[in-house]
């Protein structure tokens, strides 16, 4: 077995199973298998080409590696627990399949050179797959809205009735936040997609490799300019965690109003029965358990975030073995994110609107007072004096338990000189979402022209 | 399938496969699994002693169980990831062994109520776990004093060096933080000790359940005073995460100073070759991988930590089910913690102190500087003037090139009249560490007392 | 200049003015000042008693600061932002008062050791003062529910209506999880109550110092095993500021469920004019912005917890400076607790409960549901029968437009042949919250006795 | 009072005075003042042009609003620790100088609208001062590199000396480090330059604004497209502190290889006196607090972003108090990577290498064991082979008590027959960084040219 490390000359003990269970990284890396077999290919045909190795030799190590490659897509490939990491374990299929010449592959390129590519090949296809999953959950909000362009629900501030707005006004908002996401993603993608293959142990080599050609096949825009940062640098990790992290505290707010909509206390959301779950207990219940596993997630995101970069912190350089757990935490993140926005997806297309639960509860004609300050600013009283006119009607109205459309002409009037007939008028949810007409507000023409981008932006 | 839900009845729709992928628990509760079987023995026996169901059908029920924990116990059980959870797996078994009767068992409790009491015995047998291999640590730490108990090494503060200090007493400092974390586990231990059970969904039950019964059982000293505490409450797992995390820090200073110790610059650390590794690139690298894989374990943990309390943050009462993330943390943390210990005992065990490079870098007479300042406060000099006469002598010694020693009692009386013939005595390490006697000090005798009560503690 | 620093002799260069208020730690030290002083008296008179200064001396030093500390305590005390430290201007403070004496405080013990020494004694008293405030909630808590002791509310699980319980019952879970904290702080004192002084720099001291003396002045039961632990350990703190940040997360819970009270939809909750704010836009609105900023306050703990343990990672032994900022973190994190617990009291304590929205809202007969199924089991049905009778009988209803209460004998027997004419007894609210009759469940007499047990504990 | 209060007309009572001390967020909002009048006098010209108030009184407030710009630049303002907020100090204020006028500022916005707008400025100027003190850094990085670039040290893997690079290439790797912070920096920007004024309390309003002309007044380049989304956002906050959470971490990781390099150990590094600071106890101390204080801010800045989302998390729309907790992570974020950007840029200025030191410890032979195996690659040896049997030679000298220069050609040919005469030439440290040629290797001449490249892009 001594045999097998790819390390052994200068020691004179082997080392200790339970040792070696603890260093073993491949439970996890095995994620890593395909990555690592691609990078290999690119740095054979590299080493063939420069004529570090034998041209020959290079062939067949591509050729024994596309086979590994095909049998891993295929699903042919069992993790051996016994290997020290999945480099070490590929490396000895290729010594069974192509023989000696196998054991040139392994040159001028370290494993710590080797597990950063990996990761990076990895974080690079997280970002395609991640931000494929948010234009999902996008596109199903979009959907959601425009099927329910007309429903006018209480906006929240302090989760207090504030003012009438658009339900599709409020659901575009979380694609907004969730494009932020997905630029996020993008920007962490121009630090991921660099090449740090030839970095070796940490100082370069002597042998004559070529980055560049490595960089091209492997479709890497950039080289790492730095070996000893290209073999310590984790950067391109915690800019991906992190953009994670924002995706799933939006995804937890989003989580949270859809929980609060579907209570029977607001009620306007209704969930397909087979996006909820029920209880073991109570026969009547319906829960949106998936919801609320959504919620919970942003604490799982932001632990992974803490941990990656506490790993990291006060690290010398260059290259320590602490860093092995940065594989730990980006597969948690990045398995969790998408689990997430698939199943919300889901959950979003075939939620249920109801109009006449959200009509109800919108008509309030408290939720207009706003607009009557507006309607005296117009009049020409300063807001301050507007606000504290209508905050004296509300007052009253409140004490004498009237609704503020009960009030009469002369109540209003007590509360200022420049209220006129036209004050019922305004308490209706529905003409005060119309009135709007600031730019991004919840005007209904605007909404539908922000959905209307949104669909073509999204095709 | 729809018939294997616990809780299918108003429902008019089969949960969506995506759904049931991402809300089921099983991949992560089934270690679980004898904790819920125990749980659901004790239950059955109070059903039975209660007369909720028939005493025969109690019977048959613990009988059934009680082969099924067997099974689990022998390794004869897999998990059928098409369970929606483990409670329904074992649920499903029972039935087939005993039929009918198995369809009582899950009478006055919930799902939440049960899986909040399988946690509850998960940790406790946690602390028990980590308890003793935080003791196996403490002892090899011990150990490896006691072999080495007259080596002295520089003792440090801001990693210069400061003042003689006999390895042992190094060591043992490690000893005290470990014997903390052991202190905050039994402290856990008494908020985790505690029977949930029989909160049924939220507010107890009208059936005439008797929780105390089931506590002496379960061998619980205490039962939850109100059920809606009991089941949304998991300060039991965050504050065993955080002694974990607690105790994580230290290991990462421990393995921080060992790595250090471990440099050739130090170099008075040799790990055992069975418990280093190599470089697949440098052939003469000898790496303390092991030591550095404890260090960034903090990192997990911590996040581990956050995660759990975040995810805690701002949820109403009573039961939610992000609550499920609980058990992804706390077994995350409870297996680091668990392997890192181990392993550390081990490599402790067989570490080896360089005595001879130790005495070379302590053989520095700086280090003595301090004893000094002490000799002249003997003399009746303010301890300020001390100070300042030393340093005047040091600042001397370091702009001449010379070493303490070389100065001679005419340099040392320009620093200060009260140093005498005897001051080049004093620049001896060995004499620094024996001549404290301060409570906790360094001193031999006093060390030599300290491994004396940590041994007989540790027995 | 120069002369002030307590370390200058070795030095060729005064320090550079930005790296003097960089690692200048006054700002936010001064905070210890009174603990410094105290610390000092003890160990002045300890000096004096084993001899190491003359008795007179010590008795200058003794009476220097305690005019002091009675200057502080009175408020005449000015942070001098020059000063390096608090040590610092507090010696230079002493030697204007007392004159040269003043420079023989100063032995035998180091800078580190005496700020490990008042961060313990303040943390000590944290522990007081907070434990006195997570009380006044208590009281508070008790109070509320005592007052509206008949009040039967929606208990909710996945904010989902689930089962009908007394308002007391929910509030007394929140009395159960401060408790749990108050223990956490009791239990963080065990380790906070240890005398650290005497450790010096970090292997003890050749003077005769009594730390056994030292430790009896200031009241702590025991003394630190290991000066080089003692000066490096910083457990106490993060041990408190986990327990506050438990505490915050029981907060934030509370303050969610009384925001969601308080909310129009849920609407039992009336909080008190004078603990409400209002919109500057929007006249109508009254905020509950005490019990978002409570929410929020978790965030600000749980990252107070992380970056403390955090600051610690990785740091070899004996004291390092990172461990300044320890004082950043406890200080926020007590500070913040003790001004949510202190407000929160208040808000408590001149809320109001709507009962009549309670009744409107609990008057759900859905929320009996569980209740007709253990009535079944009580006719001998088995648990997971009874639940899919009632699920069934619920189905039937939701997709008949029907009440519960509306079902004939008739359709009720279609689901289950046990179901009798006491059926619709049971889909009352207020008897099914009086029938529970498990320990700890909502039953009024329970509830009743909890509290008068609660009212007596907290006298 | 109450009338100074910008929302009291619903209200029947005054607000209690300990809840109005912990809503207060004027102790830490004052330090948005300027931003706040900045963004104040963008919105009157605005509501002047759009005739939403009069011409004249737009002008009267700007020209107010202008001098109560200059009094703060000036210094001359003092905070009201009565005041409710910043708003309403300086509406007050405005009030005083130019009468009733000044009550129609507020209109057309609320105060989330404002703090929001006044946070997104003051992250602006964030963004560009943390730029311009990284780009120090980076060029006294350089500087130090430049200055010593002929100096070679130990490169270190697992703190195990590795290979020799140069001084320079470690240092460069850094500066690498700091540039994607930068990056980060510019891309967060984005994302924070974005025009949030004009959402009003979360629907927009009915008046006529100019949200593309205030944009245009303050220069941003973006006008927030949702106004639900732009009240309830702190994305632009969480990304600020993320990206300066990663840059705390990299300078945690120089600040912890500065603190090895200055100890006595290691030692090549030599802070100036002005920069270190002494011992109160121990005289010879010259202790690297700077850099220590600066190692420790990784965990401020990771507990503030930990924070920060937490904060976040499970928020439903739009805006809640919550969010006033987002200022203390920023202001305390922003103010500490400042302050450690400059005083490390001093430090790294005036630091000295101590090139015999560098010289002495480099001089390892071992360091040039993959320079013997890449020999031997070149002689055709596959690099498995050729690393055993280094590492055969390595074991051999270790053994022996040789160091690999003293082999004997015999020795080494026992190891490998392709080992030749040449051999002894390559274990010299300087040749062996000479001889790498790799692209971003610490290759002489590749180090020169990237210190040009750097020199020229921060010139």
């Amino acid at each position: 077995m001594m045999k097998k490390k790819l390390w052994g000359g200068r020691f004179s003990k082997t080392t200790d199973p339970l040792v070696e269970r603890y260093t073993s990284s491949i439970r996890t890396d095995h994620r890593l298998a395909r990555y690592d077999v691609q990078g290999s290919i690119a740095h054979a045909a590299m080493l063939g080409r420069c004529r570090i190795i034998k041209p020959s030799e290079s062939r067949a190590i591509v050729r024994g590696l596309t086979r590994i490659l095909r049998a891993i897509d295929a699903g042919r490939w069992k993790v051996d627990p016994k290997a020290e990491d999945i480099h070490s374990q590929i490396q000895q299929w290729l010594e069974r399949l192509i023989g000696p010449a196998a054991r040139k592959l392994h040159t001028a390129r370290s494993r710590n050179d080797q597990v950063a590519l990996d990761l990076r090949l990895y974080c690079r296809d997280a970002v395609t797959y991640v931000g494929a999953a948010i234009r999902d959950v996008q596109r199903a909000l979009v959907a959601l809205g425009q099927a329910n362009r007309t429903v006018v629900i209480p906006g929240y501030t302090h989760l207090q009735q504030a003012q009438p707005v658009l339900l599709a006004h409020h659901l575009l908002a979380y694609v907004e936040m969730l494009d932020r996401d997905a630029q996020r993603l993008q920007d962490a993608l121009r630090r991921i997609d660099v090449l740090s293959l030839g970095a070796c142990a940490l100082a370069g080599t002597s042998l004559p490799i070529d980055r560049a050609y490595v960089a091209r096949l492997l479709k890497f825009p950039k080289v790492a300019a730095n070996s000893m940062d290209a073999v310590s640098d984790r950067d391109f990790a915690v800019e991906l965690v992190a953009a994670l992290a924002g995706l799933a505290v939006h995804l937890s707010r989003l989580a949270e109003d859809l929980i609060l909509w579907n209570s029977s206390e607001f009620g306007w959301l209704v969930l397909d029965d087979a996006h909820a779950t029920g209880s073991s207990l109570m026969p009547q219940k319906k829960n949106p358990d998936v919801l609320e596993l959504i919620r919970g997630q942003a604490g799982l995101l932001i632990g992974q975030l803490t941990a990656l970069l506490t790993v990291m912190k006060g690290l010398p350089l260059s290259y320590n073995r602490d860093l092995q757990w940065d594989k730990y935490h980006v597969f948690g993140a990045v398995d969790a994110s998408l689990q997430g926005l698939e199943v919300l997806s889901l959950l979003l297309r075939d939620a249920r609107i109801d109009a006449r639960r959200a009509r109800a509860l919108v008509d309030n004609d408290l939720l207009c007072a706003t607009d009557l300050a507006e309607y005296l600013v117009e009049q020409g009283v300063a807001f301050a004096d507007a606000h504290a006119a209508v905050g004296q009607a509300v007052a009253h109205a409140l004490r004498s338990g009237k609704s503020l459309r009960a009030l009469s002409l002369a109540e209003w009037r007590r509360c200022s000189s420049k209220f006129g007939t036209g004050v019922v008028k305004l308490l209706d949810p529905r003409r005060s979402v119309a009135r709007k007409r600031s730019a991004g507000s919840t005007n209904p023409a605007q909404v539908e022209r922000a959905l209307r981008r949104w669909r073509a932006a999204l095709r």
